[in-house]
């Protein structure tokens, strides 16, 4: 698997149609280690079979760009603008997403066929298209599905009593390093993002804001620290947790994070035993807030973060690595900014002074979604390269697991 | 597919062994018309994807035949004795009924692999084992799981909007006949199985009984009669509903039976129109009862069902017809006993006096489901043709659907 | 509390209207010891506030007898044949069951009123009417809430941590007795109601059933016998348990009867230490049943408990007794059948042959919850003495535990 | 009603012992037209009964003071501790909230009888305690718990059919205004509470932040406004709503706010004609939302509130002054923004920079409900008018409409 995707391909370099063409090539690519079977499934309604994410990044461009632009364009099967559509209630009734596992039919090789077919009647489309914007965004939501068929799959696999792998998961090349804490100034600043490159609607406009003096840990929590917190009653003591979060504790009996088993660990390599040093993942909001209060510090704010990167380089482990793992730190100062893990911020995911949502359906993409979710930062080992930036919000709601999500400390300074 | 099942193969004429490779044949052949995507799915939780009926029903000569009698068998893979376990506590334990949709591996080559290995160790152990009673329940249970697959994939390709067929449905040569009453003296008679032909548990001991006299009508409730109780307002008036059944009707919408789309009808040959002189199925058990009241009569006991049925001759509209759908009546006298669809009774299905359970797991066949369900009789268009008899006591909760259910009214006299 | 209700009072021997005031000051007089929170509460869907059983009783008479028959008859409040309609779909909408907790007006002194204004309406309506049967009706419909009444307040009591008691428990007189087994010898008999005198629909008509010979025990299982089953394993083995029953140890966690607490029990009395020799009470239809099968025996079919009880004094442990609460057996021969416990038996709730429900509304009394119950005979300690009958067809779901339900074992004989 | 709560107290002008006598007398004065069956129920989980706030309120001066500063303090009962506790896990174990309805004893009475014997208890310790810090805490406990009544009450009240008044609602003086914007410059400002008086924890500490300019809307908007919003298709066009909102309008059928009934609007005086002018209350975060992208603006952030609240009088239609109603506008310049209702900002309710929780159980108070919730401001016709601040962060679900939330609007300059 790790073979198919090379690590220098870094396709925003590329003009658009060769750009578009590597971003489809590699979704297919990350589909093929599964059966048919394994592609079918949905293990919960978070979550979507992988020949659903195949056609609806595919169903996108169809609908928001082949339908509009192209008088003659005729659909592959116009019950898929139905079956494909994900949420956007200005194109139209879609099929109830808990039930997108039903879908058998069309089966993965009918989906492979309506992908040439979108793919194909794409090409022409890009080389006289003005409208590289909508293009450019096309890609960016089919990068962003590319994480959430591994994330999915996942999910799937682990509740298998077999847990086998999606593919066998190479040993990272870093063993770890010990924490030390960088301290920023802070003060009235700048956040968000600007400038000609892409970046999703939820990233601007820039704004000013104030910032206190704060300083962030140099890594990222290890399974080894998290360890420590659960042998000293993390998920016994109500003490650490909010509120919302003591609840799931209870109610889903939860006593480490998602896919840890006794010393374990599954990952899309399958079982295997579980490394002090590598960075814990797959916990919610709810546990890395409990586990910042109990290590006496705080989550830091998304604005912390963004100032902390703002002269990181755009490397990590990422998807094209192919550990599909966070991996230990290596080396001095800000380490794994990028990459490894989504980082939970203390800091609810809502509208930047003066966000306004695009027009038409495409003003669904992120906005409506601002509400009762939190944002991570910094992409994970998931994630494309050339689809991760330092402005980039992600979100999920607090009591959410099944993505690559972990926890990076801060704490006010004066 | 009506072709891949020879209506002349009578299998409980032939020898056993043959019987044997007979029936594990057909069931793979019922397989044989779905990808595996289909083969994959889960539709809900008191249906099963049809690779798990492949696999549970090898599973269940491995576990009460091949375990337990050779001594040097060697189980084709250790897991599946958690994963095909259906229902039996005193095997161990076992995959949770509602997540198996979510197991896509093993996925079909290896489910078929593994019918293989168990269909090739029970071949000499047939030769020479004296515990034909097992191999022969092992067969009558495997066709039990032939009607599930039929069963369970028409609910799983319903749920799916394209509303694609299974396979086509061949035209039925019958067109119907008015109905009549046939007249029966009751008395003090005896019913339930007896002698050394193979049956349930549950259908024996045989027993006195005494019944009032009573009429049956000679054919099913069809669809034409059915939409008259519809247009009377069925589904609209309480005073037609038993009180569990105006609760259904009220909290999950029904308005006709399960699978009608205005004046079509969904079956395993896709959508189609909907024929007025063909029986009405897919409806529940208090659907039934509310027609029965609503048409002035009542549902048969199943004692009357048995004794009237006693003279009539094992055949009728079964699984070999190809048809997989009820056909219209024929001819004179009672008709429809056998095949078409189960006739839901006015009986719980309760112990009948003197009834023991066997000792072992094999006791948890039957007995344990001795609450909250209704007896069914007769077979359907989905039965193995010698899997049904008279004496045969189907069983299911009143308020279920998905199997192929239908109506016969039943009036006393005097 | 056991002296406002005179033991010698056997209502059925008094003149109507004397039996109908004696009734409704019964009512009363079981509400007197609560005070207007207690009366106000709901502890569950099933249950109903105290003050609610006093105004549905009193809505029955309106309805069925006052409105209909005095053609002057000004009803109360209008709005209360909304609130206080239980079940009957013909008289019209009204308030969710569910949410009868919540109406906090019409209070206890508003009810009270609206019991004065009906029972006055009723004494001239009484002399002059020829509706006897209705008025019969309506008072064993409120003797049945009598029960209700203690049912529900004692689960609402039992939520409490309190534990308070609604009156004093007064001590037994009896003491235990050994248990022996008589038999019957079955046949072609009759059973259920005939003749003049009152009895529900459900209990007819008398009817011709075949028996064939058994065993009854002499009297109830106690809740030693019942500690030694759980003391074997009773709620932690699958084998003893119907499937649906199984489920609910599961799901509920249950590991006791309802209001055990480690040795002690919580009655109408309060909590108190349990008794080796006092029948088991509180336990759902599938602890009856597995306990029956653990002890290598069956509950019995209500047809042998009817013809067993045929020749039994109409005399027990009932309501006016004063106990509440079913008391160890007494004497010799076939002990405790009218009173202590409603027995669970093995028979579901279905129309005897012939049955037909009345017209109008009052058809609605019993027919309509003919599916998913079980029948339970003869009475309890909460049961009001001139209610009970031989014929008497008791039925709750098999799984509800808060009315006193107890056991009693059945064997075949040959 | 409005006669027992004089409008000149102004209790934070007053000794503390007087302020601690007068804050107990209103509790009691607020549950004095109840009667007893109303003060028992809970009509969701949310929601609580009027004993049990006059319980808890008292609960929380024995545990927090009585029981930790006086050495000889004999609690009145034991059980109260679990009893009455909310959601202090610090403090131990405490009776499920969804079931506080259930308990009906103590009844109202027993309930008093605490009260007096809490009461009489703190008199001494006020005079000679220097926990003055706590005693203050108590008593804006206290005061929410009488705005909680009142809410609770409305709840329960609304779900009967009667649709009864709490106490008759005296009309308005006022009779509207017009809308007019208000700009402000915003820049770096500070906000959050400083000094020595009296605030909750949440409410600080006061920091820096950064605010664009802004204008808000002079006044609340109204039924009349909201009323277009509907007309318009408001709960029929997704376009307007948050993806979890109209999740909620769909499932939960909304098409109006809580307590609208065509016409009529049901208050704490019972169902009445709706008037345009008056402020539209009980709607959801959601609601106010979509109303706000409906009319081409946006809500407020809390920033931005306490900003232009900062000279604004404390005063407003509040509980003292007795309507318990949002009443229309009056006046020029920037009205309504204490007291009417409370106005839900754009901000979840998340820390302030700096904020640290207290030690011991008293830090539950705030800290641990900052996830998921949003802020609103100002205060509404059922807060106490010496409880509200301009720096005062209520909070509630989203989807929460029980309490007096209503809208007010904002919107970006240049």
């Amino acid at each position: 698997m790790s073979k198919l995707i090379t690590r220098s391909v870094q396709t925003h370099a590329l003009p658009l149609l060769d750009r578009f063409l590597a971003v489809r090539r590699q979704t297919e690519a990350l589909a093929e280690p599964l059966s048919l079977e394994d592609q079918t499934v949905q293990s919960m309604p978070d979550a979507s079979p992988t020949k659903w994410h195949l056609a609806h990044t595919t169903w996108f461009f169809e609908t928001f760009l082949l339908k509009p632009q192209l008088s003659d364009y005729r659909p592959f099967d116009p019950s898929y603008e139905y079956l494909f559509n994900s949420y956007y209630e200005a194109v139209g009734p879609r099929h109830p997403r808990p039930q997108r596992g039903i879908i058998t039919r069309p089966g993965v090789d009918e989906v492979l066929a309506y992908r040439r077919h979108v793919t194909e009647a794409m090409v022409p489309l890009i080389a006289q298209s003005n409208a590289t914007d909508l293009i450019e965004l096309g890609l960016h939501h089919e990068q962003q599905h590319q994480e959430l068929i591994l994330m999915d799959i996942k999910h799937a696999l682990s509740l298998n009593p077999l847990l086998s792998a999606y593919a066998p998961e190479p040993m990272p090349a870093t063993t770890g390093a010990p924490i030390s804490w960088l301290d920023f100034e802070g003060g009235l600043v700048e956040m968000g993002h600007a400038g000609e490159s892409f970046a999703f609607d939820n990233e601007g406009p820039r704004h000013r804001i104030w910032v206190d003096p704060f300083a962030l840990a140099s890594r990222l929590v290890t399974c080894g620290e998290y360890e420590a917190f659960i042998a000293d009653g993390g998920y016994r003591r109500p003490g650490f947790w909010l509120s919302a979060g003591w609840d799931c504790v209870q109610q889903r009996d939860w006593d480490a994070p998602l896919y840890w088993h006794e010393d374990g660990i599954f990952t899309l390599g399958g079982l295997r035993p579980r490394r002090a040093e590598e960075p814990v993942c797959h916990v919610s909001f709810y546990e890395a807030a409990a586990y910042a209060k109990w290590a006496g510090k705080r989550l830091p704010r998304e604005a912390e973060w963004e100032i902390a990167a703002a002269d990181v380089a755009l490397d990590g482990n990422l998807l094209e690595d192919g550990l599909r793992h966070p991996a230990p730190a290596d080396g001095e100062g800000l380490a794994q900014m990028i990459g490894d893990v989504w980082e939970w911020t203390a800091s609810p995911y809502v509208a930047y002074p003066g966000f306004r949502e695009p027009a038409g359906a495409i003003g669904e993409y992120n906005g409506k979604f601002m509400a009762n979710q939190m944002v991570l930062r910094g992409g994970c080992a998931a994630t494309p390269r050339d689809h991760i930036r330092t402005t980039y919000r992600n979100f999920f709601p607090p009591d959410a697991r099944w993505m690559f999500g972990g926890i990076r400390l801060a704490e006010d300074l004066r």
